[in-house]
């Protein structure tokens, strides 16, 4: 049993109206691996950095169960880096700088050992290597699921709705699945984007919660109310791994179980946002999660019986 | 037992990206009454209107057990009107025209047999009157709660704030929250609302769901997501109709038993917005209510046993 997860392994600078970072590591693969690595212990992860990468960050990374024999290291190149500014009330950022350096030519090679995964996270980066990496499998996991952004959604839109068919699970934000469905209803725009391929949606409305759609089912988890969200990088990444690894640990794909994978993956998206970067899934036990969840249990919780 | 109700009976003229209507009733009192007329037989209501307004509303108020002796009618004047139209995203709203009217220079009377009243709802009115309409009380409430707003907190704040310290509940939105407070996060805020004499504090997240706050709990409802929002007008008063209705119904102010009145605030909100102002509230049966909460039973319910 195996997690693989695509995305990228990064730098990024980050201002939020608490602080800002010099360069620190980012990117979605780095989120989604350390998440799901409170889980599950035999985590794949494919990337590329340059070598301008600390390896010390590898290390880290293989003490938490995660591989990265699938990690490439572009000699002379610098990794990808990533500088924005969060605005006040955190939902929204402007990019300022964007250096795409090897990830401009990415061509992911999977390793013999990560061609039969049993859940796979296609990170949001281009469809086109997305669709690369399930044509690399040898065996058709038990779930893919696929992050997306608008960037895709405007410049490489067959590769997008070509990739679309060959997934379970869409996770988005609202306002991806809105752009995507071009609808403004995120009900309306979760059944225009299942018709698209994938039969399972995750709208994720960052402090306003997520909702998991499935046939008629609609599944609905709050993010837990914080006095301080200090900074959201990552946080919708942090979700995704939470919940493909509580599915891999559960070894269970009904939907049922994954409103459980929702909560998990909501519970470690709240510790994520608490500092800069990645920091915290570096520092938390699995006690305090399960104090999150719950956590998660007592704010939702209520006791009707409708006549 | 009975439900004192304190707000404003008008016209309302509504446009939104679905439609427009000429002047239509409208007003705090309206909404609160009508969503709490399904839970509870005695609701007594104090309002003013001008001769303009149809005597047939309050034949179909008094239908509803809405009595209507405390609704002042002043000759020769009209009532109040506000004119507004809605964005898009059917979040956020421009006023076109507010005309206050008998508004201006309401002075509420409470009949003799207003003055007992179990549960008092203080609709978004002039701190001045909300302080007044207790004062006239013989006995005080089992719970007294209170809507404000933005301008009185801009303009009559020494009245504001007395009238906070009178009442056990605040219920507003999440901007009149932050502002109140002087707190972006909701969390904060919330504390410090407290801290200015209301025990609860329920913020209203619109589309987003509300929160309801106490002692060191927090519990958080959904807003049932719907593939339309015709008409938000008015919803948020539903809520708190239907929330107060509730409660008297079950003659239980336990935070337990407050729960389960802010998912049937938040249903009954669900129907408000399907149709341009009180329609639905007109049509709606118990039955179609004991469905809709059904639905929220099943949007959020999970099943995690933490270990």
């Amino acid at each position: 049993m195996s997690i693989l997860i695509v995305g990228t392994v990064a730098f990024d600078a980050i201002e939020t109206p608490f602080g800002k970072t010099d360069k620190i590591i980012g990117g979605s693969g780095t989120y989604i691996g350390l998440a799901a690595s409170f889980f599950y212990g035999n985590i794949k992860l494919v990337s590329v950095v340059g070598d301008d990468f600390p390896k010390e960050t590898f290390k880290n990374f293989n003490k938490k169960g995660i591989n990265t024999d699938g990690v490439q290291v572009v000699k002379g190149k610098r990794s990808f880096f990533w500088a924005g500014r969060y605005h006040l009330d955190m939902n929204t950022r402007d990019t300022i700088k964007t250096e795409l350096n090897v990830l401009a030519d990415f061509d992911p090679v999977l390793p013999e050992n990560y061609r039969k995964p049993d859940y796979l996270m296609l990170g949001n980066i281009d469809p086109k290597l997305q669709i690369d990496v399930i044509e690399q499998l040898k065996v058709r996991p038990k779930l893919i699921a696929m992050d997306t952004m608008n960037y895709w959604m405007n410049n490489t839109k067959t590769d997008l709705y070509k990739a679309l068919k060959m997934v379970d699970m869409l996770i988005v934000n609202d306002e991806e699945a809105r752009q995507l469905a071009n609808e403004f209803s995120i009900m309306k725009a979760a059944k225009v984007i299942r018709q698209m391929g994938p039969k399972y949606v995750v709208v994720k409305k960052g402090e306003n919660g997520a909702l998991l759609f499935y046939g008629d089912e609609v599944f609905f988890a709050p993010a837990l109310p914080l006095e301080e969200v200090f900074d959201p990088t990552g946080a919708g990444d942090t979700f995704a791994g939470g919940f493909m690894g509580y599915l891999a640990k559960t070894k269970n794909t009904t939907f049922t179980n994954m409103k459980r994978a929702v909560i998990y993956g909501s519970a470690m998206a709240s510790f994520c946002v608490e500092k800069f970067g990645p920091q915290r899934l570096f520092e938390i036990k699995n006690l305090q999660i399960n104090k999150r969840v719950t956590d998660f249990v007592e704010l939702t919780k209520f006791n009707i019986k409708p006549r």
